[in-house]
């Protein structure tokens, strides 16, 4: 069964336990997902409301982004916990022999690569979710104002997770073109994401704070 | 059927819709239970490691609090959507004459307060939690330390949203030494919980940014 199949409350039992999968790449994309599906929750209680008819055409476009989104960082939830299995195999394979070393070396070389893919693409697709929420703190309904905070802190937190599970896998590539290449590019999204969700969430913070 | 026993992609898909609950309470909880539930991986992963012998009997002790809190915050995505139900029946009173007006306020300040009482609790036990993380980064398997990381960051999102849905229902509440109170109370934990999980994250990153 997919691990996004499964129950929330089993979902979180897997996650505590000491199974290979789902791990912290998992959780980063599904919390990325919740935030993405406040995103659309806002849109849906904002789009048909007279007081905000004279935005429905881009609340409607950024709806239709953030279904795109949120149906990409679940199917994450997976494809990450698929892609962990090759290298955690890689990591048991043995390394008596110089032959056998050098291949181990060869295969955990593109395992860590693979393992890095996921975690890069939930950088990218947080960071263009927290855009929607950008735009839905202005443009949404102010009855959910409260929702679009906590769906931006949502995908600032998967953003950063997803930099930090690219991280670790990095560390051990040897490649040095391809870690400087993906660290500077996720990098830049982190800093630049984490920046407008601040943004966003203080836009939020002076609503209800009144 | 439990919103926790939904799968992870039917929860995410009502959570997206315009139905009343889950919401952004609801969401912050699972967040929450999500970020516990790491706490209790790496605890896990430590466990039983030659290596990590001598904090062994510490470790256990915070799995232990792990999985109360983990099974707290799931209980509360549930106890979310029960008390937000009274107040959205609360606001569709009728307030035609001066006594249904009365009566349309008193019900109000009751629901609203109800409502205030679990985004209160995620606060209290999120920042449990993320002295949890703040062990564990010490103390636990570095083999996960991007998945302390990870949790941490979940925590803090979820400690700053449950504080979020406290402000949304606080704002029309009539008793202000009730308001003062719940705020002095909820935002001391916020500002200490940020505080403890970001030294917590930057700690993670200064042995993953090597």
């Amino acid at each position: 069964m997919k691990l996004v199949e499964q129950s929330c409350s089993e979902f979180t039992s897997l996650l505590s336990s000491k199974a290979a999968v789902p791990g912290g790449g998992g959780a980063a994309a599904l919390v990325g997902g919740l935030g993405t599906a406040l995103a659309g929750m806002v849109c849906n209680l904002t789009v048909g409301k007279k007081k905000y008819q004279q935005v429905e055409e881009e609340v409607k476009a950024i709806l239709t982004k953030a279904e795109q989104i949120q149906k990409e960082l679940l199917d994450m939830v997976d494809e990450d916990a698929e892609h962990f299995l090759p290298l955690s195999k890689a990591y048991g394979m043995p390394s008596n022999t110089e032959e056998e070393k050098k291949e181990k070396e060869r295969v955990l070389e593109i395992a860590l690569k693979q393992a890095c893919e996921v975690p890069i693409r939930i950088v990218k697709t947080c960071y263009e979710a927290i855009k929607l929420h950008e735009e839905l703190v202005d443009k949404g309904s102010k009855l959910a104002i409260s929702d679009v905070g906590v769906g931006v802190q949502c995908l600032r937190a998967a953003l950063v997770s997803g930099q930090l599970n690219v991280m670790i896998n990095i560390g051990m590539i040897k490649d040095e073109d391809y870690v400087q290449r993906v660290k500077a590019e996720t990098e830049k999204l982190v800093q630049e994401g984490t920046k407008i969700a601040d943004e966003v969430y203080q836009k939020v913070e002076k609503v209800l704070y009144v």
